[in-house]
């Protein structure tokens, strides 16, 4: 698993950790049933402190992202709540639409924007 | 201006206010040169500390949505700059769409909260 954290974002390293990964499954470079690495190993590959691989870690299982296996680890384990993700998205979606519209981005643009990034996203095993 | 902030939120206080000022000006309710209530007003209207309003605009003036005018306050104007907003926005939909990927939301139904979403915006003043 390719983790790059910029030690220079404003955004804790747990959330750039946390972000990363949910990437990694939407782009399928992490799929259903893959064992995370060990807290241990990621600490140590990135030159992070173990409670913040931990602190991701803990976040993803509380999202539905990972189920934490005492004796496999943390494995990439979905929980389709889909209407609470639904609402999640439209929230989200809300407060950075209204954002581009500030900056003056069309509807287009948006779309356009939109389009790429999911033409990203391997969408084969789901 | 119609402000509610939800005291039992995780988010802090200073973004919701800078969240709802910005979906404000998206759904044209705040307009162009339009002044946003004073510090004091708008501190005492919500029940929450000055400087809590204060974190807010500074925030707002930071990310190029308000002016602050020594006579006249707060004063939304925006600074369109075009290309910085495009790399935040296509950074911040790449996340919420690989969230919204993992939970099996499809692309269609992604399609339409997104312009549900638009449609609720007013563009007439842009």
């Amino acid at each position: 698993m390719f983790v790059t954290i910029d030690f220079n974002s404003d955004e804790a390293i747990y959330v750039q950790l946390r972000n990363q990964i949910i990437l990694g499954i939407a782009t399928s470079e992490i799929r259903e049933g893959d064992n995370l690495p060990s807290v241990r190993e990621l600490a140590d590959n990135i030159g992070i402190n173990m409670h913040t691989v931990n602190k991701a870690y803990t976040i993803l299982k509380q999202e539905g992202y990972v189920k934490l296996d005492r004796r496999k680890g943390a494995v990439v384990a979905l929980d389709y709540d889909k209407l609470r993700a639904i609402e999640t998205l439209k929230m989200q979606m809300r407060l950075i639409l209204a954002e581009a519209i500030c900056k003056n981005i069309s509807y287009n643009e948006i779309h356009d924007i939109m389009d790429e990034i999911i033409s990203e996203f391997s969408c084969d095993s789901r």
